[in-house]
């Protein structure tokens, strides 16, 4: 399996200001949040992208999306039908591919040369199905992700077999049902936020909104249903991921970026320097 | 003179976004870029703000006011003609009264508890004429700014009587027309970005932009006939403010006011933890 498309939320209406909010990246080149991950999905050979808004935001966001605008097009999410139905608003894009899916309010932070979307699409399209990524999380950080439960695959260090799927699990029912045998105690695999998607995938939540009717939708749900009729692997990244929303998001992201970047000894020195200035100021 | 209006510009198209971006303020409000300014300008009492802004920008500026919505208009400059005649789009809503004027791409941090504003406000209203905030700035980098030339005030340590106003000057030039007794060597007084200016800068504006017809007009020009016409201060702030439009400037602006602000420790140990990470990767 070749994956060729990718789909990125950004229909959460806490959120849309966010994938516009500008960062200088790695290399340096100041972009919009949405203009960084539209690259690192590009530099992982995807070729084109569906950008699920919120009703009248295409505007606002075409006009940030750098050097990549020919690859990308617009989608709204007309209800407020919850993630899995954001998803399933680009059903028309994918067309029956597997994809790569984002959300707009991270941004990812590889480690090395290799983007985390780079690494995700390499083991999906040799492993041949859906894979999302994982990161080993603490029990107290439950409540703001979707969780896996599953078994490591034999020989393989980073890989699972997904069984089970919950959305923000309390710490009791992460226990009873999603240990996963090898990881530090205390410690659960929490969604990364980027994952490869087969078809069933949206063949699933087009039964799940048809069942709830006009209720919403989590993606959580349809990965649990997914788990249960195809092979299902979950990828532990060493990587970092930043939550734009949370409380000095942008300052924490940008301040990975800088740090893990060219620019790193210019941010260092900035740094000093406003930390002096802030104790003369204190004299 | 009492100052019961504020103009604001944001006209310039390359600068257009950044009134547009987020940051976490001292109190920890996250708020737009044009948020903190305009709780800047009401909290110095200003109670009517005009934003001049590019055509077709005022919706999106709309939609970033916060809590002063009631409080501001949006002008749009319609013809690409300069500083100056940004300020000059907002006569009509400044109306013979003097007004408090701020750019939109810098951000300021004041030193205590009282903002670079209110201080500036006091300051003009008191000597009752047009006073510019101004920074003792090193000859390198004259070119980014005006500056101004002129003697202190007896018995006033930070209060300035302008003759001159150079936009941009060249070392050569400063050395020759706006050294200020006093200062260190190599320092020239350079605008701050903030100025409170009297009727009189209209109708100056006003003359300017019929002279140049259909050219670009600075507010440094306006201000150095001002010097000539009326009593005109330059006030030198120990506060700082930060060019968003720098490199990294949103970056450093951010953290500015984090380690000034009430989330000092909090900023402090996510920088720690962000070092360790890198210490990490790097081994």
């Amino acid at each position: 399996m070749r994956i060729r498309k990718a789909v990125v939320t950004a229909a959460s209406p806490a959120q849309r200001r966010l994938p516009l909010q500008n960062l200088v990246d790695r290399d340096g080149q100041e972009r919009s949040v949405l203009g960084i991950l539209l690259e690192e999905i590009v530099r992982a050979r995807v070729e084109e992208i569906c950008v699920v808004v919120c009703p009248g935001d295409a505007g606002n966001y075409a006009s940030v999306t750098g050097d990549h605008a020919g690859r990308v097009r617009f989608v709204e999410q007309t209800e407020p039908r919850g993630y899995g139905h954001a998803i399933h608003c680009a059903r028309q894009f994918t067309a029956g591919e597997p994809f790569l899916h984002l959300v707009s309010d991270h941004l990812y932070v590889s480690r090395g040369e290799a983007s985390c979307a780079a690494e995700l699409i390499e083991v999906a399209e040799a492993e041949n199905c859906s894979v999302s990524t994982v990161q080993a999380t603490r029990e107290g950080h439950l409540k703001e992700f979707g969780a896996v439960g599953g078994q490591r695959l034999a020989g393989r260090d980073r890989l699972y077999k997904v069984d089970t799927v919950l959305e923000k699990p309390t710490p009791t029912e992460a226990e009873q049902k999603i240990i996963v045998p090898g990881l530090r105690s205390g410690h659960y695999l929490c969604f990364f936020g980027m994952h490869v998607l087969t078809p069933g995938v949206m063949a699933i939540l087009e039964e799940l909104l048809l069942e709830s009717k006009t209720g919403a939708v989590t993606l959580s749900a349809a990965l649990s249903e997914l788990a249960r009729r195809e092979r299902y692997l979950a990828l532990q990244m060493t990587h970092r991921r930043y939550d734009l929303g949370a409380r000095y998001g942008l300052l924490t992201a940008q301040l990975a970026l800088g740090l893990s970047g060219r620019d790193r000894d210019e941010i260092l020195s900035q740094l000093v320097e406003l930390m002096a200035l802030r104790e003369t100021a204190a004299k």
